[in-house]
Order: C-alpha cells, then sequence, then structure tokens
C-alpha cells in the first residue's frame, strides 16, 4: 500500500492528518504538483481525473478522493472513530464535513486559484471575478459558524472528526488566499487556535 | 420525522430516490424554491446556511446536507446498501459519489445558475464566463466516464449505489442547463437509460 501525496497542498494534507489522528502510517510516494506531475503518466493511470492524493493498494487498486481515502481507514481501523459514532453523529459529521467543504474549503480555494498568478496553469480560465465573489462568501460562512459554534469543542460536537480537519485545512488555505479570521469572531479564533495545537497539525 | 423537501430542484431529488430505492416513507414538508421560500424563517431556523433538503427529527434535530440525510438512513436501514458493503466497497462508492457530485453535478450546476435569467436571484453575481468555462468540463468529464465505465452496469462496480443516484440526476440537470449527452458515448447513454429505467427514477 502507497499514498501517492502532493506535499501542502490542501486535500494530500487531509489525508495526512487524518491518518496522524487514526495513529497509522502508510508510505507516501511524494508528486511534485509544482512541477504538475499529477497531469503525468504516473497519477494519471491511478486516477484519471488528476487529483491527488490517491491510495494504491497492493493488488494495484486506486482510491481516489480524500474523503473515500479516509473512509477505507475508517471502516478498516475504526478507532478513534473520525466519522461518527451512531448513526445521528455519523449524519451530523457528514454534515458538518461537507459544510466545510463545499461552502468553505471550495470557496478560499476559489479565491486563491482564480487570482493568483501561479494558478495560472491550472484553472484554465481564471476568472477574477469568480475569485473576488466568494471573498466575501467565505467571511459570511465563517461569521456564521461562529454563531452556531459557540462552545462547542468541534464543528460536529463534543468530538474531533474528519469536519475539523477539514475545517483545520480551510482555515490554513486562508493566509495564501490573502483571506483573514477577522478578529472579532471569538469562537473561530478560539476554536483554530485548538485545532492548531493538535500534535496531528504538522503530518 | 419530516423531511423539508424543494420539489425538483436536484438535492432534494438525490434524497427522495434514496429514501425510494430504500423503501422508506418520510413525511415531505414542501417549500417552494421557485419562490425563494428556504431563504425564509422556517428553513433558516433549520439549516442557517439555507439549503434543502433539511430532515427534521421528532426532538427537532435537523439534518441538512443532502448525503448527511443519506448517511443517516444507510445507517439505520442498511438493507438494501447504497453506500457500500465492505470496507474497499465503501471506499469506491464514496469516491464515485464524490466524482459524480464535485466533477459533474457541480458544473452542471455552475453552468445552469450562472446564465439562466430564472437565477438572477440566486447566484450574486451571475458569471457568464464561469457558465461557459464549464460546458466543455461536462463533456470532458462525460468523455472519461464513458471509457471508464465500459460494461460495468454501475458507476462504482457491480451494485447500484448512492453514486448513481448523484450520476442520475446530475444528467437529468444537464437538459435545463441546455447540454447533452453526446451520441458517440455508448457506455454512457446505456447507462443512463438504465438509471432511467428505475422504479426509483420518478421519485
Amino acid at each position: 500500500m502507497k499514498l501517492l501525496d502532493g506535499g501542502r497542498a490542501p486535500n494530500p494534507r487531509r489525508v495526512r492528518i487524518f491518518l496522524a489522528e487514526k495513529g497509522i502510517e502508510v508510505p507516501l510516494e511524494p508528486v511534485d504538483m509544482g512541477a504538475l506531475d499529477h497531469k503525468g503518466e504516473r497519477v494519471t493511470k491511478a486516477n484519471g481525473l488528476q487529483r491527488l492524493p490517491v491510495l494504491e493498494l497492493a493488488d494495484g487498486t486506486a482510491i481516489a478522493e480524500s474523503v473515500a481515502i479516509c473512509r477505507y481507514f475508517e471502516e478498516l481501523h475504526p478507532d478513534p472513530p473520525l466519522m461518527g459514532r451512531d448513526p445521528l453523529d455519523c449524519a451530523m459529521v457528514e454534515m458538518w464535513q461537507r459544510r466545510m467543504e463545499l461552502h468553505f474549503l471550495m470557496a478560499v480555494a476559489l479565491v486563491f486559484r482564480h487570482a493568483h498568478p501561479a494558478m495560472a496553469e491550472w484553472e484554465k480560465p481564471q476568472i477574477t471575478e469568480l475569485s473576488e465573489s466568494q471573498r466575501p462568501k467565505v467571511i459570511q460562512f465563517l461569521s456564521w459558524f461562529d454563531k452556531d459554534l459557540g462552545d462547542r469543542p468541534f464543528a460536529a460536537g463534543e468530538h474531533y472528526s474528519i469536519a475539523d480537519i477539514t475545517a483545520t485545512v480551510a482555515l490554513d488555505f486562508m493566509k495564501p488566499a490573502r483571506l483573514a479570521v477577522p478578529e472579532e469572531l471569538n469562537n473561530v479564533n478560539r476554536y483554530y487556535a485548538a485545532m492548531r495545537d493538535r500534535s496531528s497539525y504538522g503530518a
């Protein structure tokens, strides 16, 4: 088994943090996304959509999509649970994972990819208006999340989950997108500090 | 328990098809998305992100996000399994569900929402260039899927799954987006015909 890894990009990092939280070690095969090696023959054969990370099993089976790789390990190694503990908790984790991904991480990614000169080869066409339109949406989402979060320790409730991994990666990704968490969002700032304190954060 | 439903929009339909495949009946509370009622007090209280569908449990707990609602029912009523049968199958279903959602349904939705006059109140700003940029991406995705699909009956393998529900809804959504499956994509056309033949299709 090996993980075709893409370094600091948000999706590869999600899987590495997930594995660190589970205490699972998987051999990494680094792919240089800066050199667009994820569009090369090696990755294309494993994932025709040319995205990273990809988990390759011993028999050559390839699992693409970060959350699908996480699901595989969750099923094989249920402890600690990172995708829910009972039917309702599984649903709440899924809900928050999706909120963090679809309404937050994706918006931050659009801000970055449709404005940054280094992304010109990745996003064709780059649409400046799209980047600009997402900036206020990121802040709106965080303002809403701040109210909803309140005193909860984690996005989906009392337990750390994959939703917090997606949130952490999205919060970090705000920096290269030149976005910042507004100072007055006390709950989000407290939450983000707690996420950065976890030992998995450096994975 | 009741399902705040949004009629013909793709996400409400995903959940209704899922429930039909499971043979589960849940009382629906219709919300008129055409009248923007999903931005009204009733839905906002259940889901601050103002999206449908939302499942309300007897104690008032609200589960938003289509796939999270499906996950809840999958955990409570495992048969027939629509989200995988063993660790690897769960991962493959998750992978294909995400491919169908992120690289297909979402691209079709962008084509529609950033071009159709009726969507002017939904997408602010509407970005015509974004709509146009996604048209070829939808066709590229389907061309790739056609090759990958080959003779398989279903997206994730030998069993019908939630990935096929997302694909079905995305294929249907191409019509209002003024997109069509190219005639030469024989596998996709065969697959789409089989999906339309299922009794759950009308849900």
